[in-house]
């Protein structure tokens, strides 16, 4: 069975929706970030990165989230996550999701993770204060040009959806104003209806 | 035919790269970058995100390193650049260049590219300061967790190969002795030694 490890208010919770999406045979391990269980040693065999999620698998450890949402959606087809069998297709839901990891979740780190980039406290302070613009201009961007609706990738949900999801549950905390990112609003409301979704999302506030 | 947009000292070289290894029918644009051809509106059209790579095939643009790369294996078999049929191997592959594009690639784009995160100068020599460290540590995890030998993936050249590649490549420049990364050294090596790496980085100097 495969075992996902994660932590609340973390991106872990696109991979965790996509298990529940994809009807997957799974279990959780929930990580104490505030405990810094994460950093643990015996955290630190399964991930070294310090970093969830991680799912185990019978073949080994995956980690990142493109990589196992990719990896979902392979290993259970007919729950037709992504279009797998399109190569040009893919491609674009994958550009979706690694934009969402190199660029936007990035945007949005600089506001709780900034010692990762900078030493002094005052560099951390700047950095925080361009959260809320940089958050902004990554969400209109994707509303502009990439996001096609009813989702990500069109009329089909895939694996961008639970992805975008969590992304966009930061947005509040990140002080933007969803109200100015319609396309986004509703999209968390269309995906809040989705059973899969809901019931996840109570797990980790649970 | 495929047209790849590059500029010389960027991921695109990692697209590149793997467009000659698949022997794919392509020609290049270069952007300079000096004159920031990348946010003329002609180049907004190809690509609104003002980055490189793009990649324009007969389906459309594609964008974002690991997407493309996948592409063109997947695209392209016969080159065998990726283990496209195995989607526990395809994971691991895209975890590492996850990896790279969202940790590794962020991490040195602190140093060139401060501007990005924080509007206050010194804010922006603070996150400099750190690349060199925060660099050191994405090489030495990679050399200790990662990295199979003699290729990323082991015995088999794979996509990872050019990324790594490229993103080394950066590393003198960010202030990493890379005599202490002996693994990345002689992939550094080793790659070099290969007609299309040798033939697309000439390109990217000339």
């Amino acid at each position: 069975m495969l075992k996902l490890f994660y932590a609340p208010g973390t991106c872990a919770l696109a991979s965790h929706i996509a298990l529940e999406e994809a009807n997957a045979p799974y279990e959780t391990v929930r990580l104490d970030f505030s405990k810094g269980e994460q950093r643990k040693p015996e955290y630190l065999k399964v991930n070294p990165k310090a970093r969830v999620p991680a799912l185990i698998t019978d073949r080994g450890i995956l980690t990142e989230t493109p990589a196992i949402l990719v990896y979902i959606a392979q290993t259970f087809p007919a729950a037709k996550l992504a279009p797998i069998d399109d190569p040009f297709a893919l491609a674009q839901a994958q550009a979706f999701n690694s934009y969402l990891c190199s660029t936007v979740h990035v945007a949005h780190a600089h506001r709780p993770r900034g010692m990762r980039w900078a030493d002094d406290p005052a560099a951390i302070e700047a950095m925080k204060r361009k959260v809320p613009q940089n958050m902004t201009e990554c969400f209109e961007l994707i509303e502009r040009e990439m996001f096609v609706g009813p989702w990500v990738l069109g009329a089909t949900y895939s694996i961008c959806d639970p992805y975008l999801f969590t992304i966009s549950g930061w947005l509040e905390s990140d002080s933007v104003d969803l109200a100015k990112l319609p396309k986004t609003k509703q999209h968390r409301e269309r995906m809040l209806e989705r059973p899969a979704v809901s019931k996840v999302v109570s797990a980790h506030r649970a």
